[in-house]
């Protein structure tokens, strides 16, 4: 297997997928709807979309209805950082390298892009009940697609990112690690539960899948205040010590730089370990979580 | 029957059906929990939550399912106002008395609160799965539910509004009703054909709701333009002529007082016949809906 080649093609499916519950950009409120489609069509590596498929067809999932849950959360995701870039929020004018949303469209407009993208996932992932499927773990995984996202997922850690960047900053490792869980992992848990629901996965499994996914997200986030000690800028592709010249409190800050590669590597063997548990293997997912958690940049 | 009370009896229990599906104020994230209960106990007159009960009952609706989604409105018509009420948008520093969620939480705040707000509203719209209910009705309103809140619903009457009050204008009755029925409309027919769906109404039934929702929500737009000519500050609440005052361009300066009346009659006694011309019928419902389209405030 070439995992580069495969990769590629599964980011082109996905991509494929996103794209045909886009909606046209017609009508009289046409600009918002461009204003969405210029947010999701932004770029991305579309990880959870290609998480989920990846986790439903480790469960045996064979159906069309993962591809609808596929784009809504590509549409959850997007609308985040449209939200999470406005000026009332981190203030940002570009995200890889294109001018963000409210920089093309005005702040009202990004705002109304962001609350459609957010309603559009609702809507597009309802279609999956259209698609024939088991009604009863759709609606399973439209209930935990949902927490996910939500005040008790990713929007309750942007709530404790921002009062923490606001405030006193992040002072405990506790506080630390509820935002990465939330604000990260959440969405990642999203992704592969949802796929491993519709497929049918048992609760042991579906739990499981929770916990490979948290270690995911909180491996991956390591790795990120790592990488902004350790890199070089080439690899980054942002510049080096950003953290420590913004005075923001990491993983490495609060923990020393030993301990944060310790435990970096903990939960990475323990995602591995799990994933590789299963009475079914799905060695592509295998190979791309590995990807994802020792990525050098 | 004694109106008044009745409609307070119902506005009790929808308020206690509401606050029920309210998140509890604890953990990391207690801030944006706390402004969207704000947002959300700032008052109103749960008028969506009781249409889409009513309705429901009109068809002989029983069942539990309906709590959920009632909350649920109730929580995108919030949303929709804190988010409305945003310095980029319409900055209302004040909203029923009441400062609104960005005045006191800030605006990073209030943004999440809004999109938290959404969120949850299809977080609990899904938990109708848990009542033992009839799994493809309830995602069929499920689906519904989104599709009116979204861009080809609420969203989109925002959008073509935001975008006439910083442009041109509205220049056309097209453009005018778009926004009246997108922006207020989408929401009643979202409430009433909701209740229809869950209750199992007929497809001919579900779409004569739909019309009756469009009329009740373009009278009640075009009785708010003639109220602002014609009715007393006191009456109102807010300033006689202050959409004159403005420049806005409404259904009175655009059809002149006489027409606008006329069509205003005319779109409440179609959705009143209508009404009456189920085989069953709901008369709290029926005089609900004649005291909201010829209200004098």
């Amino acid at each position: 297997m070439n995992f580069k080649l495969e990769m590629d093609e599964r980011t082109r499916e996905a991509e494929q997928i996103i794209q045909s519950f886009l909606p046209a950009e017609t009508g009289f409120q046409k600009t918002v709807l461009s204003a969405m489609n210029y947010s999701v069509l932004a770029g991305g590596k579309r990880l959870r979309p290609i998480l989920m498929r990846e986790t439903y067809r480790l469960f045996g999932g064979r159906g069309e209805e993962i591809k609808p849950f596929m784009a809504a959360i590509e549409m959850v995701h997007t609308y985040s950082l449209v939200h999470d870039d406005l000026p009332a929020m981190d203030n940002d004018e570009y995200r890889r390298g294109r001018k963000t949303t409210h920089v093309m469209y005005g702040e009202a407009m990004a705002i109304l892009a962001g609350d459609g993208l957010l309603n559009l996932a609702f809507e597009t992932a309802a279609r999956a009940f259209e698609t024939g499927c088991d009604p009863v773990l759709t609606a399973r995984a439209l209930a935990l697609f949902a927490r996910k996202a939500g005040v008790y997922g990713m929007i309750g850690g942007q709530c404790v990112d921002i009062e923490s960047e606001n405030g006193a900053g992040v002072t405990t490792e506790e506080i630390l690690v509820f935002i990465h869980a939330h604000k990260t992992a959440a969405l990642i848990q999203s992704a592969m539960m949802t796929g491993a629901v519709l497929a049918g996965a048992s609760e042991s499994e579906i739990q499981k899948i929770e916990k490979i996914a948290y270690d995911i997200g909180i491996a991956f986030q390591i790795q990120d205040d790592i990488l902004d000690v350790s890199g070089t800028a080439e690899e980054l592709g942002k510049p080096i010590g950003s953290d420590e010249k913004n005075h923001k409190v990491t993983y490495v800050t609060l923990k020393g730089m030993k301990q944060a590669q310790a435990d970096q590597k903990a939960f990475s063997e323990e995602a591995i370990s799990l994933l590789r548990s299963f009475d079914d293997r799905n060695l592509f997912l295998e190979t791309m979580v590995e990807a994802l958690i020792t990525r050098k940049k």
